[in-house]
């Protein structure tokens, strides 16, 4: 679920960010990476996410200096805590700065174009795409191949730089752009599609290919890709491997844990690792190229990737409904699980404020429930072989919804122009944020049952300082605790 | 695949024992556990898995000096070869003796009844469910917690003893009995439920449960395991995880690495890792469960799962199908993952000797398809929410594909009895195998359009001295190369 806290909060704490990228209930070490030995044998990549982790007493300090300071984090739990606040973060001084050798030798392997100095392309490459973080790099290297990525991490390597691997910078927490100076790798010019077999569906590619790019390649296929995200026309698929990035389609096909066949990832002493398998089940040896699936650059730079890609089904329907509390749409999916299991496709939730924010700033939205205002709103999606029977289906399971109490109101999709429409509210929310005003965005995985509890709490605390929505793919995250 | 090969070649080469746990691509180091900092920090686990790594050279070496020194290794494959040929593998000689000693301290922890040294339920323990292993283990321990194993470890570690650990004891390439002398450490006592949640499906439970234990319980909840194998009866929860069991339902739900949400695993040096996380998607640090998963005991004992099962559909449908060709069953699945997309939910194939096999060993099963034989045979499952029109497509899906002349002759299942008739002719055949004699067993993936090439090749190769039969999940292991 995401959760957004809009407007005053900036001005009360100038430079002070915190990201929650993960409240959980283990009791796994959050200092794993320092015992890594990649880590510990001399590598200089430098994301966000390696960069600070607080103890949890540190953290709550930080934390109760904050302008959230309300906000009591739960017994028990553990969290990350991630400033950009200089006197908090400081650059590791045993990285070297650099230098024009260092230049003329990534010339020399990149070609003149491909070394980046210029400065208006170096702040596009320094700052997120919500503009809360910006690093200072100098440079910005763009490699071709594998192999040139191999050289590049072998120089840094021996000459002490830090870097940071980029993709299509569409992430939200700040793992894409450097803290410092840290040498920018962006992966776009390695877009290549290896190869595909249309009898498997499994897509080999490079790091770079844009997803929305892979998805039409695919759609004249047959296949489309195992996940769709808002930021399809910018993202990479390395990046979306690299931060295992779920998506609108993991309640239908899995995460990438699941559907990711194989990588080919170049560490960060240069040496690159083949483990570009392209079965369906493999068992030979031990499957490292999990560690790189989520570990978001900090033990290498993945450079392709092996997909398995499912077939295009031809009948799509999305409905789009209104419910009464959030404990309806919670009831609603588990219904939706038994009752549609195996053509649902989608289950996005959205509250009343979400709603309101998408129709007043973004042009040509509207509701599609009028006049009634919900609290809450679900988008459905089905996909399946056939379109008059899944609707059918479809309709009996909404039918028997109203009459249970757990859906208000709702409508069905009569065409794609609709199908369409009733996406655009769901996948608006993140642009309508951005023009309503700064944006702290936290991205949340908690029991259901609970997580709305979270945003109402949140708007009690903070009472007219800041609006809070809560919007997200509830079939995401469930936990048992 | 599953290719067998039966009768005479034991003869021939008596003791040498070559089992191809799987042929692969790409260049994936195969010494990689061997830079494994738990491995060189003086573990003592030893599984076969782990025992013997050849070169290749050494590999073919051997394998050249075997009965099947025909068969050639395809250029640019690896493998990994593993024999119980004591002048190939030595006991290593670091490794300690067991002493009464050590016995008294594991009866201090156990209690006397879980510490077994009676001669005929260690030679159960010590012999593979194929007969074909055999080890020469003096004791059996049998833990009841978490706790208990991390304290036998922990001593095993600190006395340098060798552990293997054991589950149901039905892997078929001897990974879960000792070579030598190791303690065998079986998890069986370790069966509990810790906690199942029905609104999200996931299932947490301790390693020993019996996979059919497992689906019973689920199935009084409305839920059915992720998996389902032969052996389920009496293969374990731990294992499945550790071997990274496929089964019959992978082409539906995947893999294991989608479906397990955590572990709990106990190092070598008795450290408990809890990885136990109950949420679908966890970007939390490195998601380290992975690595245990198909590592076969070799980085530590799993002890607890949460794995995520899906909902129980109500309509299954059967289909017997005959063949006339492997190409044509090929086709056969193109299509049906295409045309079928979202219902199916097993595709087996079996050739005309194993339906033999089955038929002449296996007492009450008879051939659905009289009085022609086919040369191949698919078993086609669909699972969804509505008999009858599952029933409807999968009857319409069949008609095309006879007309297309890919299915020669077929039987759909009227009933529940006739359902479980078709499934026991799949399911019996490695029964079968084992009273027509003496087996070889090799589990193979390859490109599915070249895997039936090999049984072929081998047929020809061995002529009379063996048989060699085929069938598998044809749905598991596509590969484009």
């Amino acid at each position: 679920m995401m959760m957004m806290m809009m407007a005053t909060m900036r001005k009360k704490s100038p430079g002070f960010l915190f990201v929650y990228s993960r409240i959980f209930h283990s009791h796994q070490p959050l200092n794993l990476h320092h015992n890594n030995s990649l880590l510990r044998s001399g590598t200089s990549f430098c994301t966000p996410i390696s960069r600070y982790f607080g103890s949890i007493r540190e953290c709550r300090k930080a934390f109760q200096a904050s302008a959230i300071n309300h906000f009591k984090v739960p017994s028990g739990f553990r969290f990350r805590c991630i400033t950009s606040l200089s006197s908090v973060v400081q650059r590791n001084p045993s990285f070297s700065r650099l230098n024009s050798d260092d230049i003329e030798f990534f010339r020399s392997i990149l070609g003149e174009k491909n070394v980046v100095q210029d400065e208006d392309r170096l702040l596009d490459a320094n700052t997120d795409w919500l503009r809360k973080y910006r690093g200072s790099s100098k440079l910005l290297l763009q490699p071709r191949s594998t192999e040139e990525v191999s050289q590049i991490l072998k120089y840094c390597n021996s000459r002490d730089l830090p870097v940071v691997p980029q993709g299509g910078n569409t992430g939200l927490v700040g793992g894409s752009v450097p803290v410092f100076d840290e040498v920018i790798i962006n992966l776009r010019l390695m877009n290549d599609i290896v190869s595909f077999d249309k009898v498997s569906g499994i897509l080999v590619c490079e790091a770079g290919g844009i997803l929305e790019n892979l998805s039409s390649f695919l759609d004249n296929q047959g296949f489309i890709m195992p996940l769709d995200l808002g930021a399809k026309g910018s993202c990479q698929i390395g990046g979306n491997v690299s931060t295992n990035a779920g998506g609108l389609r993991l309640v239908r096909y899995g995460s990438l844990h699941g559907s990711v066949l194989g990588l080919e990832v170049v560490l960060a002493d240069g040496r690159v690792l083949d483990m570009l398998g392209t079965l369906r089940k493999d068992n030979t040896g031990y499957d490292l190229k999990h560690l790189f699936i989520g570990s978001e650059g900090t033990l290498g730079i993945i450079t392709k990737i092996s997909i398995l890609t499912p077939p295009k089904l031809p009948a799509i329907n999305v409905a789009f409904l209104g419910c009464k509390d959030y404990s309806s749409c919670q009831k609603l999916l588990v219904d939706a699980k038994r009752k549609l299991g195996e053509i649902l496709s989608a289950f996005e939730f959205l509250d009343n404020m979400s709603m309101d924010l998408v129709l007043n700033h973004l042009e040509g939205i509207r509701n599609p429930l009028p006049p009634t205002m919900h609290n809450f709103y679900v988008l459905l999606e089905t996909t399946g072989t056939d379109e008059s029977y899944d609707k059918e289906k479809l309709e009996a399971f909404l039918l028997r919804s109203m009459e249970g109490g757990l859906v208000s109101d709702g409508v069905l999709a009569q065409d794609i122009n609709q199908i369409s429409s009733f996406w655009q509210i769901r996948e608006g929310i993140p642009e309508a944020l951005m023009k309503a005003g700064a944006v702290y965005k936290y991205d949340l995985s908690l029991p259901v049952e609970k997580m709305y509890d979270l945003v109402e709490e949140m708007r009690t605390r903070l009472g007219n300082s800041a609006k809070v929505i809560g919007y997200g793919h509830l079939g995401d995250g469930f936990c048992t605790n």
